[in-house]
């Protein structure tokens, strides 16, 4: 399993992998799944991949030389060339389906899914930051502001405090470190999700970063938030009060205002339950 | 869809389900997946259901009259006259089988798995309080002191609060708050899963409880916890510290400490990427 996130800020993009693979669960391997593009000054793009290992390498491979005809007769589209990060989305989807062309029908005849899916973000020289996320069938849906970020793989474990925290005045540390606890609450809940991690923050503008950093479990930074966020949750826990049944209080649990019926006990055999 | 969680604690027993069911998006309806069944100082027990309705109903239906067979000739075994929670769990498990029998080729010709899950737990004078969780096809497991809870439905949105905070010691008040939680993290992430909720909590050796409630949105106490555990998460996060790069802290976000190798970063076409 995978797991992987993209945000979308105003004051640039996060993105985070883990590294685990497995085929079932006793062959577990070490693959990164984050791929930087970067020609400082120009273009800096993030891709993410989840889905099947083989199908993913194939697409980041021919991703370098994959190019888009152009209908006018100009020079075709590359990742390399393109001049917004819609084309260069394109292109990362034609270079999707090319894969499934070449390998699709033979993974149908050994009961193999095509199964891939991506997140690919970042800024061409001359527009502004755009983050997508591309399915199988290498059709695509951008990130806005309502909705500000993508996950791929096991993505519902580090959901809900990704949609309570993230928003696109975040900041970008901020976000990073909203991006690391929903990675640990994920791999706490799910063996296949794995270390070491990839961790990339891009500035708006910037059109290169140095922000790039490999985590693992000997990294100062996320073994505090690793142990702290536990700490911090149950104290956050504890200060919502207990339920208080009835009685003094001016939050009961049990209360007469709800619109429902009470749940009704069964209590023999022979009594009807509708 | 569907969420519901059994706890089992040294304190007692918690349980909470939401009564959402859809057939698409477009055709949603309100059905509760909560029964609870009492003969006060003898039993008390509990089930939740989760996956294709219909099937869910019936396994209720025929659980009321479902008997087991006693090889030796002695009296058949119910769940009313069930001298243990394992035989009274062996008793909804042959309903379940009783069900497939009966329905599950005609749902095969309409393309529809046999899908159902179950949590069932209670108590049976005589012996301790026990928690099941049982599958589509009648078997079942059993909660122990490492894995005190169960999940049916969807589960993943509401399962790392419930990892971080429920041990076999807490108690019967902060595990239904902590499922509440659990609940409305699920119901932020997911549409599909909705109010009102069914809470029961049971006390150990009390076989009855008078502490059921329906809560739906205008409940005082449930309100209270939607609106203060967001803001709660939000000061938990900022008090964990922003990650600082690289100079002068001792918890680097950067550091040359990862065994692994850096991400490199592609520049261009011709650049291998392995």
């Amino acid at each position: 399993m995978t797991y992987c996130v993209g945000i979308k800020l105003n004051a640039g993009l996060v993105f985070l992998s883990d590294s685990r693979t497995n085929a079932g669960v006793d062959h577990i391997s070490t693959f990164r799944k984050m791929i930087v593009y970067e020609r400082p000054g120009d273009r800096f793009m993030v891709l993410l991949t989840a889905g099947n290992l083989s199908i993913a390498q194939s697409v980041r491979e021919i991703l370098q030389t994959e190019q888009l005809k152009d209908p006018g007769g100009g020079e075709p589209v590359s990742i390399w060339n393109a001049r917004s990060m819609f084309d260069a989305t394109r292109v990362l989807g034609q270079a999707v389906r090319h894969v499934y062309e070449r390998d699709a029908e033979a993974l149908r005849h050994s009961g193999v899914e095509f199964n891939v899916s991506m997140i690919f973000g970042g800024q061409i020289r001359g527009e502004g930051m755009r983050l997508f996320s591309v399915y199988s069938a290498g059709n695509f849906i951008e990130a806005t502001a309502e909705t500000p970020f993508f996950q791929i793989g096991e993505s519902k474990y580090g959901k809900p405090v990704l949609d309570r925290l993230v928003r696109p005045e975040t900041s970008l540390d901020e976000a990073a470190k909203c991006a690391l606890v929903s990675m640990d609450s994920t791999m706490k809940s799910n063996l296949s999700v794995g270390p070491p991690l990839d961790l990339a923050v891009y500035e708006v503008d910037r059109f290169a970063s140095e922000k790039l950093v490999c985590i693992d479990m000997s990294n100062p930074y996320y073994r505090m938030v690793h142990s702290s966020w536990g700490q911090k949750l149950r104290e956050a826990f504890d200060s919502v009060p207990d339920p208080v049944w009835q009685g003094a209080t001016d939050l009961p649990l049990a209360t007469e205002s709800c619109q429902h019926k009470p749940l009704r006990k069964i209590g023999r055999p022979e009594e009807r339950l509708i």
